[in-house]
């Protein structure tokens, strides 16, 4: 062993960029950020989506409740500031994916814009793609499929602040994809997305 | 447009696993977990060895100061329960990008065993690899660096509860690998790293 030689130029010349890891990777880094009602669909699409890419040999990975609420966010309760918290967290974890180079879902109902805003300010400032997804479903329609029986607890004044019954959703204004999950096929909720990603440069595939 | 097909079948057959993710890498995830006193030389390391797996072709990540402390961790200060919530936070983080297929660097002083244990748990419990990586050097060399020149803040009052100083460091007491960079090259320490890797069959190469 011998002392170490601070002046050593090979270690001294600059740190792994981000455009270093997006050239290992079939693929660019970028945030797509499902946003909509309970019962909409996003969970649905973003699993689909991700099984159709990682078919097609690209990397991505799903932010969700399963993954989030129970590890980073599950000091985080309901509360208004809490549930900015939880946003603004899952925002910042999206952001280091997307710099890492994944393709990272995000799956979370997201009611207000201004929240949602934040993350898209937080990705645009450090050149990160930030691609919002609207899943576009009639509250009638989510609360007739109620997948977790929440709607019916809603309704029943079991759950307070339930979005879309006792809280807002606000609709993006102008998102980067719009879906009607009540009226398209999952295979077209992917293509339209897919076909969004070809046409931006973050996957090249021929298909 | 037509009506989704709740039924359909090529979307039903399950979700993209940990194990299909790390299929499409050239590796597995694992969480190298870089710990030891301000100046030690943990962040040289990392940075070191990232750029030692980008040229193998690996995707590593660096979990730093830079882009967690003001990201994520941002609305954390020194007190007790805010530097063991920033540990706490930094370990889900890195379990989400082991979990995505990552060779995923952290470096942080992480003086507590136990704020280690629980982010080693929280990772073996899930079934992802944690190594422990103690950037071993002597208080006086590392005060001696004193690269940020934190020391002689903290030596002259200026900075209260620095590790060290007025704050103890654990030393890990069966880290998987332990590095002595007051008397190791960068090389060596790299190497080390790098063949631990190798054994552990998470990532495979000749060189």
């Amino acid at each position: 062993m011998v002392q170490q030689k601070a002046t050593n130029v090979f270690w001294q010349d600059g740190k792994v960029t981000r455009e270093d890891r997006y050239q290992i990777l079939p693929q660019k880094g970028a945030t797509l950020w499902f946003t909509g009602l309970s019962g909409s669909g996003k969970s649905t699409i973003s699993i689909a989506l991700e099984k159709a890419l990682h078919k097609l040999g690209m990397l991505s990975y799903r932010l969700d409740g399963d993954n989030v609420r129970l590890g980073i966010n599950k000091n985080l309760g309901f509360s208004e500031q809490d549930r900015k918290e939880n946003i603004r967290r899952i925002g910042e974890v999206a952001k280091l994916f997307s710099d890492a180079g994944a393709i990272t879902l995000s799956s979370f109902i997201s009611p207000y814009a201004a929240d949602r805003r934040d993350v898209r300010k937080l990705h645009n400032s450090d050149n990160l793609m930030f691609i919002e997804i609207f899943v576009d479903c009639p509250l009638s329609e989510a609360e007739k499929r109620d997948p977790k029986g929440l709607y019916k607890r809603a309704r029943a004044g079991d759950i307070k602040n339930f979005t879309g019954i006792d809280d807002p959703y606000e609709s993006p204004y102008n998102p980067e994809i719009h879906l009607h999950s009540d009226k398209m096929t999952l295979e077209e909720e992917v293509s339209i997305i897919i076909n969004y990603l070809k046409d931006k440069g973050i996957i090249a595939i021929d298909r």
